[in-house]
């Protein structure tokens, strides 16, 4: 097969086939096809898109560039959640044990914060002692005993995508439907999970801005994951605003910890609510969404899901005590009030601002394998439509130093609008698609 | 400057500015940025185009990338022609003499043949001892002598565009209006040319096969001409078929000896003498196109075109005995009818693919460097609207053996189309754009 001309192929608009995209991506993983023929494919894909069976195609490819782990030995229908990242996205962080405490099997693959976003791995190492990074007898023995388990991909899962990653980044080929598709579900499906609930973010926080585009993703996410056998839906939610009150690694853990405990802000009750429906119906172990929700909502107030978090925590190597008395995290040695500037009404964020003054105070980092600090970030007492009077607080920022906290709370400031009308506050769920 | 940023603007239609371009280039040609960073945004331009003023600011760049010659010192406005490449495109063979010889200084700068195209230069070193390569000083001197010569791009004029060039090659990134734009521009401007002849060719034999593409690769090129502050004339013409009827190195020579003669097939003649009266023009020894044509069929028909093609090929190093008698140029040993199969109008030539037969009979090269054989190719016998009859040639094969010839002669017929009514030829020239 002849480089130049695959790449032409694509260029316009033409499919390359199942064969052409084992030799392109076989060549680009061994070196004998150059990074810069590769770049300029994946140019070409940006440009020109992909069918979903290509898209099918590209991702059992990745997904079967390294190990595939079976877990057919794991109780039920294995089911994974995933979000496409945003600020203050803590949901995995209690859904997992509620679902899990519910009957569903969930071998969870979590990332870290990157860019703008948070990752459920960072927030659940501010638990003193925890460990995302276990080996796979140990991943099973966990989720054997609680029902489920959330570890990082290591480097046996989809190396592809890894490594189409790293040239993505630096090419300006990231944002594309069917490569976003290929590296979300071929790392997913390489663990062993059999289906899968996806959180589409769109918003001034997410990846995708445009709810349009955002429903594309979804759709396109959940017709191919039917091509690879796997049941899966897609929502899309709003990330036009923080989800909850708290932005930080800490900060998401205590906030989780509420939600689990019966209260916690009603965004993320209710998006907790709606992707745990999802999960226990593509799990088995409820007949219709209705069900599946009042479940999931039964053993929150039961205090079953909080002790399959508090038995989990343990399992992972964490201190269980944490769980009940959450002042033994770690705590930022600066709190200081935002004041408005004006009285009226938040009206608007510009959301992937605040994660980015969230991870200048230290809660995320510029590259991978940067530290993170625990303790510091945000938490908001306001959210949109909700009035805020002059001098009032709009947020608490937790820093390091006085100089730290008042550059955020300057960020932040200008980060918020505030209008002299009464808004709506936006919709948390924009649209589902299921397979 | 940040190279993905670059990348993701252009991937988004924005413009790049003078500075980001050199950045890009001087880091590209210094092997700072990285291919595949190149190839991404290579593939982006392709798919989002340029401005005028950024293809102008690339041009320069690329320009301005090795050594600009200046050639002040030389008599009148220097003007150059240049053709986008078909098959028989002999037609600045007999260009230059005839219009040097009516006072124009012509310092033209050649290419070799690559893919179903020819080259001038490899037609012209089929006249034994002739050669191409000069240095600046014996390039000169000819010029001052005979109004004229005919060289290859040294590897000291732009070299960015021959390392861009590579790149593109391989990563699917040719067939961009601006990226072809600033690879014909940059080379003839570091030659030192005032004024630009450019004959952009369309159809079945070009490379750009729509007449609508050409015309705007022609208005680009005119445009962005303008912009470097040089006036060029830009002519789309058909490459639906053959020009003339000889495709082959010595052969062309041939043909192009008789239209110096005042003989030759009409299409070349007449195309030679709309560009002759074009750079006439340009060059300031006509006032108007038509004084230019008549001024140029003058030259040739008293002789004196002929007489400067002579002075020309002994300047060269060449033998102009072969110029009277063009028997001494090398021939093959084996010529061979094609005969038709069938009686009606010739309706249609697949161009491209008899320029690649004549390439399989050694006319042309598969890579740069290969050696190519002067004495092979095709003379047709008949041309677009031509009556042809069963077992008539349709015409004759220069090859090496038998099994060649019968090959190429199997290539040929399958590469022409007759049809039972009398098709109309098709017009010479498409649109003219001019600065």
């Amino acid at each position: 097969m002849n480089v130049p001309e695959l790449i032409e192929r694509k260029r316009e608009g033409e499919v390359t086939s199942a064969e052409e995209l084992e030799f392109l991506l076989k060549g680009f993983l061994d070196e004998t096809i150059p990074a810069y023929q590769m770049s300029a494919w994946l140019m070409a894909v940006l440009h020109r898109g992909m069918t979903a069976q290509e898209t099918a195609d590209l991702t059992r490819l990745m997904m079967s560039s390294g190990e595939v782990l079976s877990l057919v030995d794991l109780p039920g229908v294995k089911v994974d959640k995933h979000s496409t990242g945003g600020v203050g996205d803590k949901i995995s962080i209690p859904l997992a044990p509620a679902v899990a405490s519910a009957g569903v099997t969930i071998p969870m693959i979590s990332g870290r914060g990157l860019g703008h976003t948070g990752g459920t791995l960072d927030k659940l190492e501010s638990i003193p002692g925890l460990s995302t990074s276990l080996d796979t007898e140990t991943f099973r023995r966990v989720i054997r005993e609680v029902g489920y388990s959330i570890i990082g991909a290591n480097d046996s899962l989809a190396p592809a995508d890894r490594k189409l990653y790293e040239l993505r980044d630096v090419t300006g080929t990231v944002p594309s439907i069917p490569l976003i598709t290929g590296s979300i579900l071929s790392k997913k499906f390489a663990a062993g999970v059999d289906a899968l609930v996806l959180d589409v973010k769109s918003g001034t926080g997410a990846f995708m801005r445009e709810p349009e585009e955002a429903a594309e993703l979804a759709r396109v996410l959940v017709e191919v994951s039917g091509k690879l056998g796997k049941k899966a839906t897609a929502l899309v939610t709003s990330m036009d605003q923080p989800l909850g009150r708290a932005v930080g690694n800490a900060l998401e853990i205590v906030e989780s910890i509420e939600v689990l405990r019966g209260e916690g802000p009603p965004d993320v009750v209710e998006l907790t609510l709606v992707l745990g429906a999802e999960m226990t119906v593509l799990g088995g172990v409820a007949s219709d969404r209705e069900a599946g929700r009042a479940l999931v909502k039964e053993k929150i107030q039961s205090g079953e899901a909080l002790a399959a978090f508090r038995r989990w925590v343990e399992l992972q190597g964490g201190d269980p005590a944490t769980v009940d008395d959450p002042s033994r995290l770690p705590s930022a040695p600066v709190v200081r009030e935002i004041p408005s500037e004006r009285t009226g009404f938040l009206a608007g964020f510009d959301t992937r601002e605040i994660g980015l003054a969230a991870n200048a105070l230290g809660a995320g980092r510029a590259r991978l394998g940067d530290p993170v600090d625990p303790s510091v970030g945000f938490v908001l007492r306001a959210k949109l439509g909700d009035r805020v009077e002059s001098g009032r607080s709009l947020a608490d920022v937790h820093a390091n130093t006085d100089e730290d906290a008042a550059r955020a709370a300057g960020r932040f400031r200008a980060a918020v609008q505030i209008a002299e009308e009464a808004v709506a506050a936006p919709a948390l769920m924009v649209e589902p698609a299921r397979s």
